[in-house]
């Protein structure tokens, strides 16, 4: 697609777009017209009928068909019905958040977890024939999915699961769908066969409404109301009163009850079963990291182009306003942040492919789906945390017209808040990514507890955990392919940046062990594990920091033009300045870095900004929000905040609150 | 108001309180009914209109009254007022901005610019008779008031002023009122008298709408409809077409004009007398970091509670579930900004008494005025950023339920956002501040430009800029009151603690100077400045910082109740040792800290929180919002959220996703 005329925006937006550009260049396209914005005028009702009906435009483009296999009536495209949804983001989130629930959920979990006689449901889940939703989260259980408190018990007289709410807080909640549109829920539950005996937590299609949308027998659904954002999504709760459904809409692939109540399944280890199980949901996560990362490049495309636009007091040089970004204190808010959003673009289009390699069957290595999931959980942290922070500063960055919602960036905030909390919170999937690392990706202590977890720490030597070849071989390839002199602490260099941000992670990583079995001796496996858990959780973020460097540094090899090349080069420069700067304490506390070297990375992130502020405008094009779906009045209302002299014509005295 | 009975709760709820103790008291009685609360179910139209009623229902209370002087009609209790008013912040933050935009800012202005010849309004504003709002901000000039572009041109010939918008950036924007419901706005223009000179900017009072609502001729109001929050204030925009209003409209206490048209003013210096005529206005920035304080408080005592409650993954030693606030990072995201907000509760009453003072002429010293300016803005930027920082930790805390309405945070989060960036930009007032402290409170260079101020800097001796007498005497009584044998070094001293925060004050100040200079032989003013603005806004955050620390030392020595007094001095630990943490880099590259005293911080913040988890209750109920005030469903519906036992009965299997 590169033609002698494409500007450096063009290219730097084409690497942003990854393996499926092309998608992406469709759904600019496809999507940019009034019918797929938000209207945040709309009441809650009026919200989400809009987001339906948008759906059901949705359903002509092509896209949805993309996530499901070829005989299940799909494309079979996994890695670009991600890309392609993420577009919605763009548009607007509450439709990407209903897209995600029908599609990727709902219909990721028909897909995945059913078998053949499911098969049926996916023609009518894609076209929209089918309203589902994804009953998992309860209202007294989100993280902890394995003690959920919902039942499913056999009974074999009527070859029929009996579906039950037992207490208060196994009411399910927060369910997309839920509270108007969805007909069909997939519930996850805990499954009893007639014996009395648990097998664990199985997903299982249950109708909830009627044809007019009235609940069903012993169903009971109610509304979750106003939240905070996203007021085109039904979410909702629903309570079960022994609701009793065919023993064939247990989604059966890796577990079956027979008529007569035996249970069968081919994984014998329960827990193996239940990880195979959540396993195969990941492309949730990796969607929710998506959008959350496309909700801030909204932002900060809003954000820099009104500062490159608005003026606030005079330069005395040129007695003129200066323009914002000409600050160091607006270029220090905000280029970090785009540079930030270059690194996760990245990263982010490195797991996509993964991902479609893992669930089209191209990559067989059998540790591909468990490293994806831990490499999606922290992918979905960095980029949820990050557009909560961006999109906040971008708000702040705008001052009073960034409060007005006709400038969109409060909607963004409010819309995006809950992508840190939902679909794993950040603070238990940050957990999670650390406990892969420090168990060295062995199944047997994958589901310990803390008590499991304290004596695994105990025997667990040092460089046991470290898996790390592969990073080490890229610094040594960074250090080979650069022929220059300067010696090997030169921070320029990227392998000696891959380096530091390599040893962080490899000494919490090896430390957390130290960490763990410190009290392990005097105290309660709990008091032991919760001693720890600060520095576990660092250890996790180091971890993310460093594959998002590494998929920063692969994909910049991967431009051809040569300014492209070198402006990404120096917006990866000022990723990593900034990131070595906000944990320069850690880096001297723990002597890998002098006292002077990190005085030169809190200067470098300054020539870093000074640097890039001429080329500001370009990196937001290249960030690849088409202008078309900015919708921010402020970038249209020129004569208002564009002014070129805009001073009083009588302004004799030199005074100001500055 | 002591009695043996009162719990620990009890007295630092007192301690807080500060010296209006009984108005907070009487309002949390007053303000407690549901007629007061917020309703997020309205659409705008009704909300605004709530919102009005519950301002005329404050009539009643007495609140209003605090704020003005006797002989205008008021009771003369400034500290008062600011504190009673705040208080509305706990009910509903719409109500609490419409009641300041009447009583503080609008009839701030006409109570403190305006005359005798206004003093019939004030009866009327107490009443709500007549509505007004405060036009100051326009499109096009916010945090830069001396380049307001409306003009204000004296007509000798007919004894009147012509208001006028000149440009489309002239707009008035953001007014508080000016939408639907004020009647009258103050605003403020650039004067201009009949030879066509100009006097800068001054404040006059102009009718905008007439009995019915309708805007009067020359007046264009509008709407600047949603907003993040506050959707119970009706702010909007207005534009002036020549509309002519009587001389004496204008706000004539420090400048007026003769019938002739002639300019006539006791302060000569047209700077001083812009600069006098925006302190009168303090209060407003006094209000707004108490509300801001207050929605934080309200948000920490949701979040910690449900913290309390809400359990989620089994402890390994009891077999049951455990309580969020047992974790290590659950505990260190929440009693970390607890700690805080009760340091800022200390300064805020510390201010409001400096307010009080000053502005009931009980402080006379020359300079305090100015001082309590910069206090204000200083207070202002860090009470607006923790609320903004704890709100949001305290609806992620929260996890779902924290995203639905029905729990208050994600309203919280929305009605405070724009505190950080109205009444004074916190990038713009953080300078402001600095600039201060660089130029050692002399009048002269007050209002210098970028280019006065580079020269400024060249001639400043390093240590003309200290003038911190008081904070080192402070620390000597500290020394010379601890009896402890313990080396000056150690750490839980307070006068080294206080020592550090001073000693890193100081070092930013100076060394600003050095900045300044290092590069203004080789480039322009402006460019010099630049280079040094982050190292200036740091000096300013390390100034706050320090007046933060030294109202909580003072204000703990006045707790009576020793157990209360002592839980206090470990809060105060913890806000010492967290804001260390914060700025751990800063201390070592700086070599005020060794690398092993760093580690002690980070070490003493986690036994901290420690020590202080089994106060966390008291502690929220110290932070004085009254349960009934709260109105977060999550509370309430303890069968769902706090559950005893709650696993399902059928869980045979040891699995998580932890």
């Amino acid at each position: 697609m590169t033609t002698g005329t494409e500007s450096t925006a063009d290219h730097l937006r084409a690497a942003l777009d990854g393996p499926w550009g092309a998608v992406r260049e469709q759904a600019r396209v496809q999507l940019a017209g009034d019918e797929f914005s938000g209207d945040p005028a709309l009441d809650l009702g009026a919200a989400r009928a809009r987001v339906l009906d948008q759906m059901r435009a949705i359903t002509s483009l092509g896209l949805p068909e993309m996530g499901f296999r070829r005989e299940h009536g799909g494309t079979g495209e996994p890695g670009a019905a991600v890309v392609g949804l993420e577009m919605l983001a763009y548009a607007d989130l509450s439709l990407w958040v209903k897209a995600g629930v029908q599609w990727g959920l709902f219909g990721g979990a028909v897909e995945n977890l059913g078998t053949e006689r499911h098969r049926e449901f996916i023609k009518q889940l894609i076209s929209l024939e089918l309203l589902g939703c994804f009953a998992m989260t309860e209202s007294g259980h989100g993280s902890d999915v394995a003690h959920l408190e919902t039942t499913a018990t056999y009974d074999a007289s009527t070859q029929e699961f009996v579906i039950h709410s037992p207490t208060p807080s196994a009411r399910k909640d927060y369910i997309g769908g839920a509270a108007e549109h969805a007909r069909m829920a997939a519930v996850f539950a805990q499954l009893i066969t007639g014996d009395g005996a648990g097998h664990g937590v199985h997903c299982l299609l249950v109708p909830i409404r009627d044809e007019n949308g009235a609940d069903l027998p012993g169903v009971t659904t109610s509304d979750d109301g106003r939240k905070g954002g996203l007021p085109g999504v039904d979410n909702g709760r629903i309570v079960f009163d022994h609701v009793r459904i065919p023993r064939e809409n247990l989604l059966n692939r890796y577990a079956d009850v027979d008529p007569d109540g035996t249970y069968t399944s081919e994984i014998e280890n329960p827990s193996r079963r239940f990880f195979t199980t959540l396993g195969t949901l990941v492309r949730g996560r990796v969607s929710v990291g998506g959008a959350a990362a496309a909700g801030a490049r909204v932002a900060l495309s809003i954000a820099v182009r009104y500062a490159l636009k608005r003026r606030q007091f005079d330069d005395p040089d040129t007695g003129r306003e200066t323009v914002l970004l000409d600050y160091r204190s607006h270029q220090r808010r905000l280029l970090p942040l785009v540079a930030k959003s270059y690194a996760l673009a990245f990263a982010q289009n490195d797991l996509v492919r993964r991902m479609h390699l893992v669930q089209t069957g191209q990559d067989l290595d059998p540790g591909a789906q468990r490293a994806l999931e831990k490499r999606a959980a922290g992918l979905k942290v960095a980029q949820t945390k990050h557009a909560t922070r961006a999109i906040q500063e971008c708000r702040e960055a705008c001052g009073g017209a960034g409060y007005l919602t006709e400038n969109r960036l409060v909607t963004l905030k409010a819309d995006t808040d809950v992508f840190t909390t939902f679909e794993g919170d950040n603070v238990v999937l940050t957990q999670l990514v650390a406990k892969e690392l420090l168990t060295s990706y062995s199944d047997e202590v994958r589901d310990l507890d803390a008590l499991g977890w304290v004596r695994f720490a105990a025997t667990m030597a040092g460089d046991v955990v470290r898996k790390r070849s592969g990073v080490r071989q890229l610094i040594q390839t960074l250090k080979d392919r650069s022929d220059d002199t300067v010696d090997d602490g030169d921070l320029a260099r990227r392998s000696t940046q891959l380096g530091l941000f390599a040893d962080r992670e490899d000494y919490l990583v090896r430390t957390a062990g130290h960490r763990l079995r410190a009290r392990a001796s005097d105290t309660s496996p709990f008091e032991a594990f919760n001693n720890a858990q600060d520095h576990i959780l660092t250890a996790g973020s180091a971890h993310i920091d460093r594959l998002v460097l590494e998929a920063f540094i692969e994909d910049i090899a991967l431009i051809q033009d040569p300014e492209a090349r070198d402006l990404a080069e120096t917006v990866c420069d000022l990723f990593v300045y900034s990131t070595l700067e906000e944990n320069l304490d850690w880096y001297i506390m723990h002597r890998f870095m002098s006292v002077e070297r990190a005085k030169a990375v809190r200067r470098g992130v300054n020539e870093l900004v000074d640097r890039l502020r001429p080329d500001a405008l370009t990196l937001v094009e290249g960030l690849g929000v088409p202008e078309s779906m900015l919708r921010a009045a402020l970038l249209d209302d020129a004569s208002v905040f564009d002014r070129e002299a805009g001073v009083a014509q009588a302004e004799p005295e030199k005074a100001s609150v500055d």
